[in-house]
């Protein structure tokens, strides 16, 4: 697993943007909603343990998955914008590995 | 919210079925998994604390989708085989609301 | 492949219940929109074959996606309340098969 | 709708690459792919009409599911590796455009 790398020197053409250092407020606003579905996830298992009628299990567990999707969207919103886009603007072949890694995310990732 | 109504008497042709509290294994399963779950949704907070590249961090909501999708997919299937059944075999009126239950369940559930 | 079974004799507990058979306006409804839906996908071929922008073209699948999920769902509630209802109804063999069934037909079908 | 624009004079790094008529192989295949679909859909509609089994109706819509998934994906992966490779080195303006529309229409049309 790796690291964001360090930013390299900005161009006019290329903006350093390496995701979540770039962008301190959706780092904190994905914190906090990451921290909520923790507290979702949580929630039911207790309500596994008090033995709660499936279908609420069944729908709180939907709330979770939706919980996760907005999580994913910004943050693919916010690779695209940053990765995706400095990848893409170095040149032919980093572009095209670029690619070939967004449709493989969005087709695993995104449901 | 509800908790499973106590068990009526079981006859031959419908058994009791009130979900999780007939099913002992599946309770601790479910509850298993979603403690692993927690861990892995407190390690998505790290990663993107860390600032983990953007494609890692989707990569393990992905992994939580799934996860989350398996306890659904068992849930669901002994709610089928125990509260709907039992609902289903009760008469006319009851089945009718189970199996619309079911598909809205299913549709927003389900991913 | 399997044509419905010859409804068999209708008991209060278990009505006959065999799909479409039962149920002509749905029928009438579902083959509507199926040639509307071959429409749309005659509507696709002709957008790619003039090289119209990706992005509408993809708009178009999610579309048709859509169409058939609402085809899907209408049908998916039938058989709940035919097909799976006189399954669960007839004993517990069929109705744990029946179970079985949904789940496999829920997790692969509805998405 | 939009046909798409004519193609702009191409510069070492930014390759021209307007969709589907850089790369006829791909539009083949694609209105292959489609005619075959529509085939699907047509049988769809026979099996409706001799009112098949829902279970079978139901698995069949999944394979046209299945299919427009794999078409959607071919055009996505082409879509980002010409128009928005594109668009994301034309500037800031449409690299942040192109970027909102991807996301859309990733969470629209992926499923």
């Amino acid at each position: 697993m790796n690291r964001h790398p360090p930013p390299s020197s900005p161009t006019a053409d290329t903006p350093i943007g390496h995701g979540l250092s770039e962008n301190p407020e959706l780092k904190d606003r994905t914190l906090a909603r990451l921290r909520r579905i923790e507290g979702q996830v949580r929630g039911l298992h207790r309500m596994v343990e008090e033995e709660r009628a499936c279908a609420e299990v069944l729908t709180q567990i939907a709330s979770v998955h939706e919980a996760l999707r907005a999580v994913g969207r910004e943050l693919l919103r916010n690779h695209l914008k940053h990765c995706a886009t400095a990848a893409i603007r170095a040149g032919d072949a980093p572009a095209d590995a670029m690619c070939d890694e967004l449709v493989d995310l969005m087709y695993r990732h995104v449901r």
